[in-house]
């Protein structure tokens, strides 16, 4: 279903729907991704690990493993250049540790070593012939035991950051800070109604179809070449220097194909592995993770407790507002509370409030940046308190969010003023939509809204373009494309030149051949690295221009390129289009190409308002989604087709997340469901469609008024989903997921059953 | 042997010899050539080749072929858009039928069709399956055959273009050419010693060590790409789209690494027929040539029969010269002849000069370039006459052509002045090396010289760089690397930006990830590849200033980047290296990258003197070489080390070519020793060390001088062991080879024997 409203400006090729260019490769199956390289004379690497999530290491045995024949090197820790350090801080060895575990095995699935071996068979076997002896220690599996006073400490040289001073305290809080403005206390004395409640959120995976892999060749002339599913060649180029304590120069990263990341493919996890074992043996080396092992060991995101209040006066004005937040990091210091407590009243516009976040660490794997990572668990929480005060204030939801919405000039709790942003008009086009103006009636059935705000980013990035003589275009982009970007940056620099967007041939680049580019999260492919492709393609047509005032013998300045025609302003004879004159350039001075590197500001914010209806069934306490419908502000659409899926890909993992997802973990802190069988995400066959509407409220800030789409769809299903069912049932689910058993209980408690 | 004359501007990177970056990779085996090609579901493609020299095709079954278990597809002429024209010209249809014959086959080997099929066996044993039924025709396999008037016609619709004009007379004579400057008949008419000669070479072979391959996938979407070793991946494309007769935009080739090519690896074979194997069976279809398919049915050059006739006066004044050149063409016409006429007399100031040129296609493989194509063979013969005529004065050879030496304004026969050339230095340093000053004794033995020029080319070429955060670059350059051009690509970038080589990654794109490239070949690709990697290099210093610009809050215009260092010109504190300032640019604004595409002017011909000592063993006629210095004007030697071992390359190769190599033919016009067992080229157990002089005149033409090295060494070799062999047993040979039964049998001829 198309919906958009507010488009206002038309583009000949932004905000049309062009096949992907990689869609062939994709669908049959030729597209290349990590686990299709092979290279000769390549062995297979698997990593042992550890079966405690909490345990010192005494000693680790490999004799045994390397006396096994076909197996070729054996990697610990002490393989790391970290190992010779002396005395390297938490956050200097906190990736090294993580990829090989040091002193302490932090969380079940740690790796503890590693295998190279002609044969994966021949790997797995010689894994299990290293014999290592662990003092095994009490695990901490979510936040709040972590907290505690007693609690088994992670790290013995973690010590509290408070309020951004370091402190001399011993435990598992990393940090501890706080965000405030106006007079919270004051905000909410002056309040007619106050809300406030506690919620928890469990670990919950991004659930990729692809594991990680990473396959390593460290050349004998020193220099290293990693081929890997990465959301960021650049990135893990550069984290995988600091690993190796090797120059980035010294490392080429080709990415492959991915498939899917959502955060969790930016930290390293294989590739430091898989690179020490080519250097030990000067072969290339291919490690690829199983399922199990992706869910035990690489990035979930957090699992939360915290506690938000709010006042509001009669009118429907907030006044007051306050959260606690205590984020699970895993492993290792740096869960996403700060994102989550910037996040969590951005919507509305409260002239007194305060958020206080703990990140904390865990006996869990180390969290990864999960879409918008942070920000959905604390909405959780805001939103149905939101929810609530407009209940007591007897307003309509939305008419509620209306009321207090943040726009142009509102400060966020960590102090900055948003710039243009579509806040109000997503609300009004949610408001409007047919869905909402719906009636729904029946038992047991419930309406529910929330809104979602993410701030993305801007970062640097690179494009560079080849003008060839059939007048089409060769465009390399440092971005890994993972929803349709190689389109979505092509269109931009098609529309540059005039040209079809199928005129475009664009590749991604390796580190060693295009220039740096950040990674493909914050929602900024299409932002930043589209508009590094627009930089590119203007300074093509510069060129271009150039050259056609050099064929007509005019000054450059008097012709244009408009509609793919090159113009001279005054001679209506002298016009030439982009093929006509791509075919002279061989013989009026040679070919035309551009490289542009950028890194800019101007990124525009984003917010969305979901609106679904659900049913419970009272028996089983199992909550259907009945419909549901995305509304979110994208700035400008440049390919709506992947936008709507954006939408909809976001609004489906809230979906899971909010009813069946999580870590099911065990008294020894194991996940016990570490499977796509036991870790229930949606099918098709849970969801109906979902609907999109897609508000373009320009960023000013980009050229073609962009702001990024993929992460604001998960911040509101699971809080629009509890609306709904209290809506519903007339019960509030503080906590995730709303799994059957968990409703049920909320309504047995409710009905004192 | 380091020897460097004339060197006078030093650099700090050109001009050094740092290892290759490619090095290891090509030694340990890892580099990726064609053969290392392998994908999912390929198929294997064979082709049938025509067992007759000259033949009407009168049908093709390929009913059997197909029936055969494995079998997915088979390809004809037919198969070709060109099989769909209306009587399309020779010219249009030379392409095609080349790579699959049309309605004649043309030469032994040349394809009928082609047969993709599960595995090479069963593609092989496909192709005996098909049914040709041949009109055996009478082959011309030389040139004097081809003349006659009563030779068989390859071509039915050829007819003679006569000094620029279309004539009616069918022949295999495709043109006839003439220039000439003064008036020759005076000129002779006031010599004081005349000599004339004919002269004959035969085809001989580039013997690259890699045979042609290539792997295509023609995707469902309609893209198609080509994995193949070429000179020229660009070109590839271009010619590859006429013969598929599609946009050049729907074809990639992605050039894999070359072993070896010097001329020989730029047209089409395999690439088209791989393109339409895979197109009908819609998989991957990889072929590879064997040796004898590689000699059999790709570009030898010319064999050539010709007469030169030049005058002098007593004090060494030449002052007449006069040559006809007959050169095969193969089956299609395209000999060198052009460029042989054009430079059988440039090194010399001649005031009366003319050259006849006929292009005569004969019933072999159509000829490719091989190094300076078409200069050697007429240099064989012109050198000789020189030689003698520098006798009949009583000159020392050298003397003589120094005396005549062409310079700055002399006009080649064909018109141009030349530019600021090197060919009195190159004889001067030639005259003054110790191989030159030093005695030679014993009987049989013999020295001999000889000149040689090549033009070199320009051409448009394309790099682009990003600034790595470490300070390094990596460079994309659209050259395929045959020699060595990695590495002096990237120091000419290095210069300008004032890193070390090392800090250098260079990258060979492919077709849509650079700008157009033109082929390797021509000398060009250190001439202007590099230059655009210095111009590229260029652009990357401007940003990178007005970056220091932007942080020192200075006028860009008062910084300047010396030695790696930028530097305020007035403001001494401000000082940076180019590393400390790459490690700012992501917090500054960002990264740093461009792209520069040129077509430079500017080339700079280039001149190589050779001398050599024979002996000739009188009773088996083997000549055996006792010394060889390659003495050559290259402009600037960017890296000495890969500039010697193209003249030493160049001078090995001409030698085979003097000494042994030839296609011996049947006289059903086959080729009878098509292996490298029977087709003898010279081995390291055949040769001495090549000594080198490299000469460096520097080319005003080039930024760093450089002119181009490739080709020239194999200009001179032929004529310089002819005249040695002279010079050491006083017999003229006329005709190549010079083996061991020529030799005898002139020996004989002069004893009477």
């Amino acid at each position: 279903m198309t919906n958009i409203v507010l488009s206002n400006t038309n583009y000949n090729v932004v905000g049309t729907r062009p096949i992907r260019h990689d869609g062939a490769d994709k669908v049959t199956g030729r597209a290349k991704y990590g686990g299709d390289f092979a290279m000769a004379g390549m062995l297979h690497g698997k990593m042992l690990r550890s079966p405690h999530a909490h345990a010192r290491i005494v000693s680790i045995d490999t004799a045994a493993a390397l006396a096994l024949p076909g197996v070729r090197a054996v990697v610990t820790g002490a393989d790391l250049p970290i190992a010779g350090k002396d005395n390297p801080s938490l956050s200097a060895r906190a990736n090294s540790d993580n990829v090989l575990a040091g002193a302490k095995a932090l969380y079940r699935g740690h790796p503890i070593a590693a295998i190279a071996a002609d044969s994966l068979h021949v790997a797995e076997e010689a894994v299990n012939l290293i014999a290592v002896e662990y003092e095994v220690l009490r695990p901490n599996s979510n936040v709040l035991d972590a907290m505690k006073d007693d609690a088994a400490l992670l790290h013995d040289d973690l010590t509290t950051t408070e309020f951004g001073e370091p402190t001399d305290r011993h435990s598992n809080i990393a940090t501890r800070f706080r965000y405030e403005q106006g007079d919270v206390d004051a905000g909410f004395a002056a309040a007619d109604h106050v809300v406030e409640r506690e919620f928890s959120t469990r670990t919950v995976h991004q659930g990729y179809i692809e594991p990680q892999n990473a396959s390593a060749l460290w050349n004998t002339d020193g220099y290293l070449t990693v081929w890997t599913s990465t959301q960021g060649a650049f990135t893990t180029r550069d984290a995988l220097a600091g690993v190796l304590d090797i120059p980035v120069s010294r490392i080429k990263v080709v990415p492959m194909e991915i498939g899917g990341g959502f955060g969790g493919k930016i930290p390293l996890y294989l590739e430091p592995v898989a690179a020490l074992l080519s250097q030990k043996t000067g072969r290339p080396v291919k490690m690829q993770m199983t399922r199990t092992e992706t869910f035990e060991a690489t990035g979930p995101t957090s699992g939360a407790w915290f506690k938000v209040k709010m006042g509001a006066q009669s009118d429907g004005t907030l006044v007051a507002a306050d959260a606690v937040l205590c984020y699970e990091a895993g492993a290792y210091p740096g869960s996403q509370v700060t994102a989550g407590a910037q996040c969590v009243f951005a919507p509305y516009v409260i002239p007194n409030q305060r958020v206080e976040g703990y990140d904390v660490v865990t006996n869990k794997p180390r969290v990864a940046a999960y879409r918008a990572p942070g920000a959905p668990i604390s909405a959780f929480g805001g939103e149905q308190i939101v929810d609530e005060l407009a209940q007591a204030c007897g307003m309509d939801p939305l008419d509620f969010r209306l009321k207090n919405a943040s726009k142009e000039g509102t400060r966020r709790v960590d102090g900055p003023e948003f710039p243009v942003i579509g806040n109000i008009e997503t609300l009004e086009a949610a408001r409007n939509t047919e869905h909402y103006r719906s009636e729904l009636s029946g038992p047991n059935r419930g309406r529910g809204v929330a809104n979602g705000f993410w701030f993305n980013v801007g970062l640097a990035s690179s494009a560079s373009i080849s003008v060839h003589s059939d007048g089409t275009i060769g465009l390399v982009e440092g971005s890994t494309d993972i929803g349709g970007t190689r389109a979505s940056i092509s269109m931009q620099a098609a529309e540059v030149l005039g040209i079809p967007t199928e005129d475009v041939r664009p590749s991604v680049g390796d580190t060693d051949s295009v220039g740096f580019t950040f990674l493909t999260g914050g929602s900024r492919t299409t932002f930043a690295t589209g508009w590094a492709a627009y930089e590119c393609a203007q300074e093509i047509k510069r060129k271009m221009i150039e050259r056609a005032g050099k064929i007509w013998d005019k000054d450059p300045a008097e012709i244009d390129l408009a509609d793919g025609i090159f113009k001279h302003s005054s001679d209506e004879d002298l016009q030439m289009s982009f093929k006509e004159l791509s075919a002279q350039l061989g013989r009026t001075g040679g070919p035309i190409s551009a490289q542009v590197s950028i890194n800019p500001s101007g990124v525009g914010s984003a917010f969305g308002t979901h609106l679904v209806d659900v049913e419970v069934d009272p028996d089983t306490g199992k909550v259907e989604i009945l419909r549901y419908t995305a509304v979110q502000d994208v700035g400008k659409a440049v390919h709506p087709s992947y936008v709507e899926g954006q939408m909809q890909g976001g609004a489906v993992q809230g979906i899971g997340w909010a009813l069946n997802e999580e870590y099911f973990m065990s008294d020894d802190g194991d996940m016990v469901n570490s499977s796509f069988l036991d870790y229930r995400m949606p099918t098709s066959l849970d969801l109906p469609m979902i609907d999109t509407v897609i508000v373009e409220k320009a960023n000013p800030g980009h050229p073609y008024g962009v702001r990024g789409v993929g992460e604001v769809p998960i911040v509101p299903p699971m809080a629009a989903i509890a609306n709904a069912i209290h809506n519903a049932i007339g019960v509030r689910m503080d906590n995730l997921p709303m799994s059957p058993g968990a409703v049920l209980e909320e309504l047995w408690s409710q009905n004192g059953g």
